[in-house]
């Protein structure tokens, strides 16, 4: 199987083998980090890193990890560049990608909604510089997909019902039960994450269930994949606007904060009316209680936590939360990610 | 020869000879990019980058060319930073630059037109920091001079009428006709890529037209440098305000937009003014028209492209586009000037 | 001894043995900067740098350090993450530091008055990320401490007492005169350097004199510690608020702005205010005619040195003035403290 030069936008558009090389390559990888044969990867090679939205974790995890693969990730904020924006004059995309192709041996890329005019240009862009590219683009984030995130999830969740740390067992997830359940806060929050984990948790066997609000769901693109990806298997997919329901039985419990589908108007995403919307729906929190319903679930989550809004601290900080292995595996995953679409090296 | 120590603020301040064994070096590095040969060069050295103005390709291949040495370019914004401005208390000039040459193996510095209050500020403050710093400061780009552009362009243009990449040949660029004309565009554009590209064009033999509107004439020096050299190989050197007539056999065409001498008043940039003044001269434009009167003609142009002012795109992303050719050789030309007056190494 | 993990945030909690095996070090780094033996310490790991604050020097020189060690530093400006504060929501210290960990080998933290509502609340966050975080903290200036600058201080002074560059002698600043003098300026400067060249003036056997105008007090507990550093090696302390008299017999002067004890109010850091104040007291200025009542002193500065105000050029620039070769010693402790606090090699 050949990664080299391969694109990473959504894990839906990548083969279960492409998927699981990236994952054996991860768990090898946090197995034995600093081994020397990491180290020659990307040696003395440049990853571009375009922040448009900026980020703690990605950005964190990202430089790491090409640090780790002995190159050097570049930190560029677009304020601090020319690029041709929807709202400013500057260099043409196709430009910009076509001369980054000659320094770099990869582009990550992070747009959130706030950025742009309506849901889905954010992911446009990024396959905008993919055409034009000679390049691999790995998304860092966009308004519809965090694929390095949900490879990130599925290696915790395989770990936690495997061997642990560094011994995940994928085969162990099949048949589980997850609930992705919407949860209360002032965040007005991207999709992109829950949308991923959809789509890997289905991807890897498991029964899915989304808890939200009347008029929270999500991308009906994802819901379809999520369908098909659970039938592929004999596994369920099913939404509900009862808080607790989904929790019975569950083996993993994902909340978090998202907004509406009409978070735009006007070409300009409604921050603060998507914050008022949410602010009608309070007790959308995964507490120690709605845990005990559970079949002794691990708590997941992308991070940053809204502690006591999203999930209580009890909880969040608990003996079943996963969040900072998961949070770890980021690095892992991304470091794999980038050595088998960059790097020229024998793996 | 020995340019280990050497500050390069202008090529024209570089003997012929140095100017080659930089050119020669950025070949060599160009055909065998990642050799082990260059690794060690800076090895674990610093590179300071100071950008008073924001930049895409200058940080891109800047910071790439030390990671390709073995050294880490730190990015530096003077905002984040507590240096003495024309307008605000800090440190000297002195003191910083004398601190830094305890730290670093050199300092890139970018400071163009409107960071500055008067025409040629920019370029004395460079000339500044080399007076204090004990190791090599690099022109980055300031108001007056683009050195690591030049270079950029001339091993482009040699590499088009020679071997192709990685195969230059300088002396096929003498004798031919070079024509410099100013574009339409509301960029309010610097001086420092064109008149570089007068003084290295020059510099190896080419006739050198510029056309431009009556009232675009740039630096009277570097008008003179650019004479004397011509005078010194035999070629000529002419103005012309007419759009057309320097098309005429030219083999090589540069457009861009740049302001008037006027720029300045009280102290300030006038941006918008000199953006009103451009607007009325339209219609200056390369397009395939106007190439099909050169001589087969390449197109440079030091990037960000404005396309449709500057340029159309057909000559643009056109098969005589030299443009990204051009941009990579900025990698390739600053490793080359990085290692002979950074480097300790043995070449 | 074993430093590998520890926190460093202020010198006075540390050993002196501690405090030396760093200087030890620290000399032997600045003999053979490049070799070999320091270039795999922080080999592919990664070093966070948290600048809530802006800053030249110990950005650039922890940069560095970490580039010497064979490691990456990451520069990291709370604006552009998530972090929680005082003012904004945000990712808890404890979510940040499990993470960070997880990715990095150590934190620098820098954080200065005016990012926090009262005096000791930058460095009680300081604590805080100690607490939660697994891998070592190391204070990059907080508001009341700035052990690498205290490091740095000390070994300069001991490399004029001692052989040179290179060459410190610690016993021979035993019992000489070290004269702290609060100085002109409008620059409502920080407690941190100061408090923590009494500290280390103290702790080295030295007789301390702080000069200042009533009202310009520094904090009572570094008093403190600094008359029982000084009791212990039977050397003096005492304050005055005679501008002159603390230069007789003195063999270092250190001149610098610093604030009131009253600089906080509603939670704010009165800038203005206390550069107002600080205008009423001038001619606290180090000159030529005071270095000339002292023992032949050397001359002693954190920098950024404000000339003019705080020391006249004479001095500053003079054949007495050590201010260069501190500030390059900030690289070389720094480099220690993070080889022996992050690296798992023996050294």
């Amino acid at each position: 199987m050949d990664l080299y030069g391969k694109d990473f936008i959504c894990t839906q558009e990548w083969a279960f083998e492409e998927l699981m090389a990236v994952l054996d390559l991860a768990a090898e990888m946090k197995r034995d980090r600093f081994s020397e044969r990491w180290a020659g990867i990307l040696k003395h090679r440049t990853f571009f890193m375009f922040f448009y939205n900026p980020s703690v974790r990605t950005r964190q995890s990202f430089e790491c990890a090409a640090t780790e693969l002995g190159g050097h990730a570049q930190f560029l904020e677009p304020r601090a560049m020319r690029l041709k924006t929807a709202k400013a004059a500057g260099e043409t995309v196709e430009d910009a990608a076509k001369v980054m192709s000659r320094y770099a041996c990869g582009i990550g890329i992070r747009i959130l909604e706030d950025q742009v005019p309506y849901y889905g240009a954010g992911d446009e862009m990024l396959r905008e510089y993919a055409y034009w590219a000679d390049i691999p683009i790995v998304n860092m984030a966009d308004d519809r997909f965090h694929p390095c995130q949900g490879l990130a999830d599925v290696m915790g969740w395989a770990e936690w019902y495997g061997g642990g740390p560094g011994q995940p067992d994928y085969g162990a997830l099949r048949g589980r039960n997850f609930l992705l359940t919407w949860a209360s806060g002032a965040l007005a929050r991207s999709w992109c994450s829950v949308q991923e984990a959809l789509l890997i948790a289905s991807r890897f066997g498991m029964n899915v269930t989304v808890a939200r609000p009347e008029g929270y769901d999500l991308d009906p693109q994802v819901y379809e994949w999520t369908r098909q990806n659970c039938a592929a298997h004999g596994a369920t997919f099913r939404t509900t606007d009862d808080p607790l329901e989904g929790y019975r039985g569950a083996h993993i419990v994902y909340s978090r904060n998202w907004v509406t589908p009409q978070a735009y108007q006007d070409g300009v995403f409604q921050k603060q009316a998507e914050i008022e919307k949410a602010m009608a729906y309070q007790g959308w929190t995964t507490t120690a209680e709605r845990m005990a319903l559970t079949d002794n679930a691990i708590f997941t989550h992308p991070m940053p936590v809204d502690r006591g809004s999203e999930v209580t601290d009890e909880v969040a900080s608990g003996p079943r939360s996963a969040i900072y292995d998961i949070a770890e595996n980021r690095l892992h995953v991304q470091k794999a990610v980038m050595a088998l679409t960059m790097g020229g090296a024998d793996l």
